[in-house]
């Protein structure tokens, strides 16, 4: 019997893995592959508070060595369902704890064409909030409809001197207020009816093919904001928890309708997504799990 | 005219001004005294994801530095009224700004007694959940009798091998939940009708000198965790905020009853009170802003 099963190795877990393990806990993390999370790939992070500047790849690599400084080792398995008694059942065992923290992350929706993988973190980028400010004064483009793509584009616009609007459609499925919104800056330009087929560059991005309208053109960019969706993935714990209408995990301050069950992290409805906010979950829930059961 | 004005400069409001200064917008950080809030006295912090072990001076620091390199400058101003119209006057100046956070923190009420301040980080904590994990199958006392006290004790107990509550009256304040809690716990002895007169050491704490009933008595422990309340002194913002009880800022995910007005950080009514859950709050106030503005 652990006292705290953890699922899932991101920021979000290892931090409660921190916060559990200090307070004398026993605790099971389970991770279907690596340590790290979506972060692990982020080329350099700047806007995390107390590290000047850092890659993805060390920020998870430190987090986890500080998890296993106070005790905390991480079993590579998959789990296939969690119960309302809390036992979680993996691909090779079966575990029981007197609480769950779920932090399994999300996964961003790729365009999956050439040089998208080999890009990231050299042009290619997922995250405006995070990234936007590494491309001051140069041109970038943001691809998607919706409130995410406008959102970013807005972000952008105040800080790039030049933003493109990418989409598929001469439609957008993004609040109108957005819509506005992105009207009223003066250095984007829309292009509909558009799809990104290539991306090209050297030794980081440096322009786009597209196709509008079954014409090809390139366009000269510095950076490219994918905004398209996201995949949270949360339907095996579609019997314990309540899922939004995207498919993120809905929680009252962290806290399932099962109780004792948490969740922490980018898998649940919140309003940012950030290494910051990520953190923040995984410290208060596992207080929170700590607290009911003392 | 400031696009965002940030009142406070702990870590709440520094990470607040990374966010927006990273977004391209016109920063004013006004703080009263020195940068690094509360944070600054710790002498050692290792639940801090992603760094390992590191001074409170030396994470305030890195911020503070991680925020001039994006242009941030404090401006030492005490802030005098926050007006619904968000001009803020401080005791030199009055400025204006779209959108203001109030990121103020607050005071952790002393016992006021010999050595209590030299062994701040030595022996003395006011945060269990920050240090309890420094006094590991080691004998620490907490002092006060409310829910603070008796949850930073049931923590402890599981950490430490004995812990003393000590409290002035018989009465406790706590809430009927954790005092049953504790009684549960075998490694707790309760010392009452006691007040802490003095902290012994050479180097770190020692022992304490307590008065129980007029009688003087001496114990020895490794650590004393005072429990006696909180100062969020936060009256001057009360024609813009709502308090609580206690007097925190009582925020609708951060928004206060003023639209553009925000709160971060550990001045506001919240669960956790931890470095994590402050730099979550600075980043999503100034998301907020930056959204709202734009």
């Amino acid at each position: 019997m652990f006292d705290i099963i953890i699922v899932g190795a991101g920021p979000a877990g290892l931090t409660a893995a921190l916060y559990a393990l200090r307070a004398n806990k026993k605790v099971l993390i389970l991770e279907a592959s690596n340590y790290g999370g979506k972060i692990i790939n982020a080329h350099k992070i700047e806007n995390y508070p107390g590290i000047n500047e850092i890659s993805g790849y060390d920020f998870a690599t430190n987090l986890y060595n500080q998890v296993k400084k106070f005790g905390g080792q991480i079993v590579t398995e998959t789990v296939l369902i969690i119960n309302e008694d809390k036992t979680v059942v993996t691909n090779k065992n079966t575990y029981e704890a007197k609480a769950i923290i779920i932090a399994t992350g999300l996964t961003d929706r790729r365009l999956n064409i050439e040089n998208e993988k080999e890009f990231i973190g050299k042009g290619v980028s997922y995250c405006a909030t995070c990234d936007g400010n590494f491309y001051k004064n140069k041109t970038v483009a943001v691809v998607g409809g919706g409130d995410t793509a406008f959102e970013d584009a807005i972000y952008l616009s105040d800080i790039a001197s030049k933003v493109y609007l990418i989409h598929h459609s001469e439609n957008f499925s993004a609040s109108e207020v957005f819509i506005d919104k992105l009207k009223e800056k003066s250095n984007v330009e829309y292009i509909l009816n558009a799809k990104v087929e290539k991306i090209n560059g050297s030794n980081t991005l440096e322009s786009i093919d597209i196709n509008v309208d079954n014409n090809k053109k390139n366009i000269q960019i510095d950076g490219l904001f994918i905004a398209i969706g996201r995949e949270p993935k949360n339907e095996i714990f579609s019997n314990i928890v309540e899922l939004d209408e995207k498919g993120y995990i809905i929680s009252n301050d962290l806290k399932t309708k099962v109780k004792g069950i948490y969740t922490a992290g980018d898998v649940r409805k919140k309003e940012l997504r950030q290494l910051t906010t990520a953190v923040s979950d995984g410290s208060l829930a596992a207080t929170l799990a700590i607290k009911e059961m003392n």
